[in-house]
């Protein structure tokens, strides 16, 4: 079946959201942790987290126009840290409850149950009970002038794993690890263990890693 | 365990990429098409795209500064149109090896054996084995100067399913329709049927879609 812009442009607010955003296939599934300039806490779903660099270690996410968004936000353009923790399949009710509109000075932390955890050297929050967790620094924000949206470009400065989860040659096998994805506005997913391929060359068939 | 700045550069280039490119999470798999200005088709695997607006249909990716995604990126640059193609489990191996090296004037649809296919109204090639199809026209091109890449962002102007994949609110079932997931630089996976959650609001607690 065919869809244009058109048929698009005819749909309801909610219909379209929800059909668009399963488009760009699954997506990761990140609580933000940031705080404000008084040190109150603040937590936030993102599903746009994605890989931008390794050297340096780059992740970029889009912040959107909304008041949720905008609250995480000016908490990174006022503090320049921030932290992303994986969801994993034990929180993701909690997780999802972070996008409720929650008044600024409610902490979603509080509100959810999840636990903020502050690591010696980074002043961001992140949540004790992700078993992946990066903290970053601001490197630049970008706006992207076409729908008022801003993209979030940070450095990873520190990596908190659980001991032996990177394997030898650097993999971390994050479906071990209970990782989820998200797909649309709210659907999460276990992915099931990975199959890892070959560096892929001409000439040469592709093939699982060994 | 935990990393910092400084133990990512200490690492060799190739594990330093393993492991950060997991960071992110779980990470979409599409295949980009495009046709140079004489015809010539290119197919490239691409794990960055992501979702950014509803309402235009827009979404971004990341082209690298490497041959591969050069080709991609000058054919969208003078044609301005490409498609996404999501990839399932049954092209993984054909999918994964569009990421080799080939030469400008080999396409990638033939070394893999994946097959073009065009819609009346869009001049980019579709991946006739793939089950979701996106056909978009580019909107910016954005330079980050941090490290060299490029966001490249376009409005789906169509888009192709199944008959019967999109729900009564707008849902797609990406894990029906066998759409994988990447993870690290070679990991694929299937997610398994996926949990949706009511919309959350304060005071209210999070619960399963009816």
């Amino acid at each position: 079946m065919l869809w244009t812009s058109s048929d698009f442009s005819r749909m309801p607010g909610r219909h379209r959201a929800t059909l668009i955003n399963c488009l760009s296939g699954f997506k990761s599934a990140n609580l933000v942790g940031t705080r404000d300039t008084e040190g109150n806490t603040n937590l936030a779903m993102i599903s746009s987290a994605f890989h931008l660099g390794a050297d340096p270690a780059l992740l970029g996410f889009i912040s959107r126009p909304d008041l949720v968004s905008r609250h995480t936000l000016e908490n990174i353009r006022d503090t320049s840290v921030y932290t992303l923790n994986h969801v994993h399949s034990g929180i993701i009710a909690a997780a999802h409850q972070t996008s409720a509109r929650y008044p600024r000075e409610q902490s979603e932390f509080d509100a959810t149950g999840l636990t903020p955890t502050f690591s010696q050297y980074h002043d961001a929050p992140y949540v004790a009970e992700c078993r992946v967790r990066l903290g970053l620094v601001l490197r630049e924000m970008i706006d992207i002038v076409l729908n008022g949206t801003v993209l979030v470009i940070g450095e990873v400065v520190e990596l908190h794993l659980p001991d032996n989860a990177v394997g030898e040659d650097g993999f971390v096998d994050l479906a071990a690890l209970g990782t989820v994805s998200v797909s649309g506005l709210d659907s999460y997913s276990n992915p099931q263990p990975g199959q890892r391929y070959r560096y892929a060359k001409p000439g040469i068939k592709p093939g699982l890693l060994d």
